[in-house]
């Protein structure tokens, strides 16, 4: 049980420990972990030697900590909840908790190669039938692997950033007609932040998920839906997506989340022997998407065809080195009934039916509108995990 | 003229200057200049303040440099064609310089976003008649728009390294089977490589590419058309090509392609605003594909339907940031001709008319084989540029 008064049976207490990087005024970033509603700065606490990771905590972004891998983010980790336990660090810990209402968080991490998965049949399937009605709505290749791209990591932002709306071309009666999208939409996903590396030319078996993988971030990957349509064929989704991507501005330990794992989906057909996990887990995330602050959406995690394990497999298995920083995402997040999906798309069936929002009707995103995507998780004693939203506004096309 | 003997005439003269990053046994790496058969060490020189960048030039990769924008990028060439043209400096630059033959090449920058275009018109239709027989070669978006998709940054690797055939699923009779890949092929291309960022929500016009873009690469964007077949639909090309990519040590400045400019391909139907560039320029490069040993194609650069400058302003005209050490390739390179294709898909018709590469029929790689791309362009006063050659040998599946 912490000290820090307010933090225990909050979703930040000492059983969760994220990791940001944040600025107080116009100081440098610092990487922080958070408790309740305060930050323990690290990079203070390093410097103070009340916690040693070889200066990684000293750094402007996490990636230095990320490449130290598991042992160490263990170690750490056991420190900072000794430290914010025991009431004999008080006097030498309190003086460097800020709080999260004074910080203006950064991106936690320097993203390398960001890769977005579409590991959700419910997702691909209604996906299918909006856009090719009257055919099978998954595709042959679908059940036998992790459907997947490249996406652009230079545009991946920390949530809060506002999101320009993008201009581009879209299908028009008498070919494309050029200006701002007029389908912009969401994708609630759930991003897999990579510490360790691997070399080039070796696979990463699914058992070692734990030993490259640091955690966990909530993302949205923003999606023009009609620069998508028009550009996407043959080379899949561009500008329709590189415009940005939103992560959280913490970053949950796979640590935090032992409480969270379930069986993995039953496969049918079986998968091919290096997709296999033993054991086979998903993780038992509850999303929350809200569109202007009125709650639209609850996707669950838990029942992705597709596991994370299962995701590092497949992206390592032609050799593909990893990278520290590396950011794969698991897809839209989309259950079975409609108040479950994690696109508008989805919500509105491809803009048919439009839903009420703070007493508007509305299909796709308009300028000024605010989408917050949060998830909790089941943490150790009845406890739960509060996993950091990642939210963003729409500013009108420049 | 130079006084460095054997350069004056080659395609490595003072009209050239390509940048890279070598090391000499041990050492660290160091920044390059190459001229005719020897490096011009750049930190060396800075350091001697024979040649100032802000220490640009005592970096371990191009990045700083490339940052410093065109004003710096003609300063430095100008300084550096001073030393090695004015026989006063021959003495205190002599030391400096260093032979190609005992250097080992780097990549010559860290690479952040890789894009990928597929703009010569002869290779898109080839590829759709080969893949989709009996329907319209080009999709309806095609002469729209320049089709692009994100690639792996992080499996850019500097010519010379070996490529590890890669394995994964591919279409069997019964559903997919796994194994190493047995489609291998190359894509002859060309890379233009970003200095100057962009900021998030600003699209960067087509008559700025020069200001943005530093120089020039070959590139093999080696590819499994085995795995690429069966994982595309719909998201696009993702294990088929992340295994690999190989570019050039040397990266040759726009600055010594002036002579190459030539009228851009007249297009219609007209394209949108956003993609006019005036002048509309192509370049002139001349490209060569030799597989183990054997010339086997000749692909014309400046035939491509799309230009770089129309590509670079696609790539941001929904608002997507360019960063220090983008990347972008201009797709396979083919000409009207069979002996003008830049992949061995095409070289081969899919491989159903196999070539005879030294003594042996082929249609796709096998494990040894070594693929070497060359180009030339033309050059002031009748002089030539000699591009620095991408090469690398299959190494068999791990």
């Amino acid at each position: 049980m912490t000290w820090v008064s307010g933090a225990a049976g909050s979703g930040y207490g000492v059983h969760h420990l994220p990791y940001g990087v944040f600025r107080i005024g116009d100081g440098e970033p610092r990487i922080g972990v958070r408790i309740g509603e305060l930050i323990l700065d690290l990079a203070g606490a390093e410097a103070a030697e009340l916690v040693l990771a070889g200066g990684a905590l000293r750094r402007p972004t996490l990636n230095a900590f990320l490449a130290l891998g598991r042992p160490q983010w263990t170690a750490v980790r056991q420190r900072i909840t000794e430290l914010l336990t025991d009431p004999a660090h008080r006097s030498a810990v309190e003086p460097l908790l800020v709080p999260v209402s004074e910080a203006r968080m950064e991106l936690p991490f320097e993203v390398a190669d960001y890769v977005d998965f579409y590991s959700s049949e419910q997702h691909a399937s209604n996906v299918g039938q909006i856009f090719r009605p009257g055919q099978p709505p998954l595709l042959p290749n679908w059940k036998h692997l992790p459907i997947g791209y490249h996406g652009r990591a230079g545009t991946v932002v920390v949530s809060g950033t506002p999101v320009v709306r993008p201009q581009g071309q879209r299908p028009g009666r008498e070919g494309p007609v050029f200006g701002p999208s007029a389908r912009l939409d969401i994708e609630a996903e759930v991003g897999f932040v990579v510490g360790v590396p691997s070399p080039l030319g070796r696979r990463v078996p699914a058992a070692d998920f734990a030993e490259h993988v640091f955690g966990v971030v909530l993302v949205n990957d923003w999606s023009a839906r009609d620069i998508q349509a028009w550009e996407y064929q043959p080379l899949g989704p561009f500008l329709g997506k590189s415009f940005a991507t939103s992560v959280a501005a913490w970053v949950t330990p796979l640590d935090a989340l032992r409480h969270a794992e379930v069986a993995g989906p039953e496969q049918d057909p079986p998968v091919l022997d290096y997709l296999r996990a033993e054991p086979h887990l998903g993780l038992d995330l509850r999303l929350a998407v809200r569109w202007n602050g009125t709650l639209v959406s609850e996707p669950p995690f838990a029942g992705m065809y597709w596991t994370p394990a299962q995701q590092l497999a497949h992206l390592t298995v032609n050799g593909a080195a990893l990278r520290t920083g590396d950011l794969y995402a698991s897809g839209t997040v989309s259950g079975d009934r409609r108040d479950q999906v994690g696109s508008f798309l989805e919500l509105t069936w491809g803009g048919a039916e439009p839903v009420t929002v703070a007493g508007e009707e509305r299909t796709f995103l308009a300028d000024g509108d605010t989408v917050t995507i949060t998830a909790t998780a089941p943490g150790p004693d009845g406890c739960t995990v509060e996993l950091g939203e990642v939210t963003g506004t729409v500013r009108p096309a420049n």
